[in-house]
């Protein structure tokens, strides 16, 4: 284990990829999947059992953290890794999309963008600057630039705007990053530009002659559709530098990820497997299932006998049924674990298959077993 | 393992017993603690991780079970024990504690208790022989006669009343086992009546006529008061026969539990510890706490660094405090985990301490550590 953050690619079939992120804090498989653990915990698992499934990495919300319980009480308490109780490595965001999405009177400036918690209404402003600090004391190993991210359709003229101004703030955040951070930690620039090919091309350009240890493309999933995702991946990933990780911020649902890893992306977080989790969805290899649904009431089946996972094969699915419908913690618990489960089994199928050069295929097994048409 | 039932007296210390309740689904070691799985589940508890902290058996209720998702249907599933993931033994009462405490328009008769669900205002009736017949459709290992549980105070006469409903009812459960249940399961008799010490003894000799293997000491807890509690249980328990388990309902707080079994208890069962973990109250070595108190927000050290459980040594209290405050699932999860082995090593120690002849200053010195003054 040195201190230096790399990739180690190691096969590709296609445009898709697989291999290794080195970090200090432990190595992560690509295409990976990192559960979101938006306060410091991955909502209703234990840490254990989060690595239990195969996450090599989880994601801390900075908006969240900066908030409660501070980042200057975190970093007093010897960091998010200790606080959280995950020795491995830890992804933060810069705040700036929660900021956007759950603050109240914010003001977006040259600067950074000021805003009230949504929690208390205290007044914050977070800048590039801020943005680096905070995800220092946060000691998170691998940190995002802050950047804006403007919602889709948006004319050309005002995609250009944004684009250029968080390009501005990742050059803010890179000067910020080598002034505070440890040996090992990474920083990555994100690529924006709507779904414009120009401004993201432009975009790309001017994060690689920053030069970021890896590369994340912002501004997608916010309503776009999953086609136009696709069409956006299709003209930026070409370009990214094979040697460096690509990151798809906040995708997605398990076709989302199947058709982005066949369009050369290797990082994924998104809340779908916790969040559907604590409301009775279960993923399945068929699909999703509602397991509130009266029709499970009596089924004596778990979720998937051949799973290694205990909440996916030691309890039936009449039990997960009877636990949402009394209200019991004990059904989002292990409902989170189940899909948790089910999205780190995604991802190492799609590793062996990418290694073993049989990705078509195995997209195309993916389709036919879950119904879905665009992956 | 044979199929029987019985209780294998090992040592004692003045009234204190320790001893193992042998069944066919494993051993239960006494003074016992049981957790309650109210409705199949002890709530935002893993069953592995119930066992981890030392509990032999678990306790369900009937009156929560009968009503969602049914007795018959957890019959048609195979059993409560598979139901819930749970293969040791359980122990059920029999739904009329909480049918006089839960339900909607309760009429008493001699026949039994009719009444509404609390949880959709259907009509249901519960008998003796009802109650029995949902036991075993549960599949429970030790099974409780119906009685009647009068508040106190309650004057003589109406105390008499009530005892004697509870004595005829004694043996129609007892004639409705025979008859329903499977060897190796037991049905107890509750002694009741009230704090009249004539009562209670005439209560315990007609129980004994009837003869069961193990009886319950019920009608208390209800507001009485600690003194008044182990009074009763003082004229009580040294006419209990030494040879049956002694089950103390609903009981209680570790003080409770303790001064109860130098009065010769050996089972328990109460929600203090899930439930107050739940709510933010950890119990300790020098007391109970309540983490969402801000003097815990900056406090690095574990509930109990000493600990074998992880819920107790691996987590900060101020993440257990920051947890609360966010209103995290993972809060009631460790704390509720961790209260129950502050439980189970609780009984454990009472245990040893018996077995070894030193249980006096085994109380002198939980007095001391937790300032407890009736014990």
């Amino acid at each position: 284990m040195t201190d230096a953050f790399f990739f180690e690619l190691q096969a590709r079939d296609a445009e898709a990829r697989t291999g290794v992120i080195k970090t200090p804090k432990g190595g992560i498989r690509t295409p990976a999947f990192m559960p979101v653990g938006t306060a410091g915990t991955v909502k209703a698992m234990l840490p254990d059992h989060v690595r239990a499934t195969g996450a090599d990495i989880v994601l801390g919300n900075t908006y969240h953290l900066m908030l409660r319980p501070t980042a200057e009480r975190v970093a007093a308490l010897g960091g998010l890794h200790k606080f959280m109780n995950w020795p491995r490595p830890i992804l933060t965001d810069s705040g700036g999309f929660q900021v956007m999405s759950l603050s109240k009177l914010r003001k977006l400036t040259e600067e950074g963008v000021s805003f009230q918690s949504h929690i208390d209404g205290s007044s914050h402003m977070l800048t590039p600057e801020r943005s680096i600090e905070i995800q220092c004391l946060l000691g998170s190993d691998i940190q995002m630039q802050l950047d804006e991210c403007p919602a889709m359709p948006i004319a050309h003229g005002d995609a250009r705007q944004s684009m250029e101004l968080s390009a501005r703030w990742a050059a803010r955040s890179k000067a910020a990053f080598v002034e505070k951070s440890k040996p090992g930690q990474a920083l990555f620039g994100i690529v924006q530009g709507a779904n414009y090919e120009d401004l993201r091309r432009e975009s790309l350009d001017r994060l690689m002659e920053i030069d970021f240890p890896g590369y994340s493309v912002g501004g997608l999933a916010v309503g776009e559709g999953r086609e136009e995702m696709f069409r956006v991946l299709e003209f930026t990933t070409p370009h990214m530098t094979l040697e460096k990780p690509r990151y798809l911020m906040g995708v997605g649902k398990p076709a989302d990820i199947v058709g982005a890893v066949a369009r050369g992306i290797d990082m994924f977080d998104c809340v779908a497997p916790t969040r559907s989790g604590r409301h009775g969805q279960a993923w399945t290899k068929a699909g999703p299932i509602n397991i509130k649904n009266a029709r499970y009431a009596d089924d004596p089946e778990p979720l998937d006998a051949q799973s290694d996972c205990p909440a996916s094969r030691d309890y039936s699915k009449a039990y997960l049924n009877h636990l949402f419908r009394a209200g019991e913690y004990l059904g989002p618990m292990l409902l989170t674990w189940h899909n948790l489960q089910y999205y780190q089994d995604l991802m190492a199928a799609m590793r062996d298959a990418i290694s073993a050069g049989r990705f078509g295929q195995f997209i195309a097994d993916f389709k036919a077993a879950t119904g879905e048409e665009i992956v």
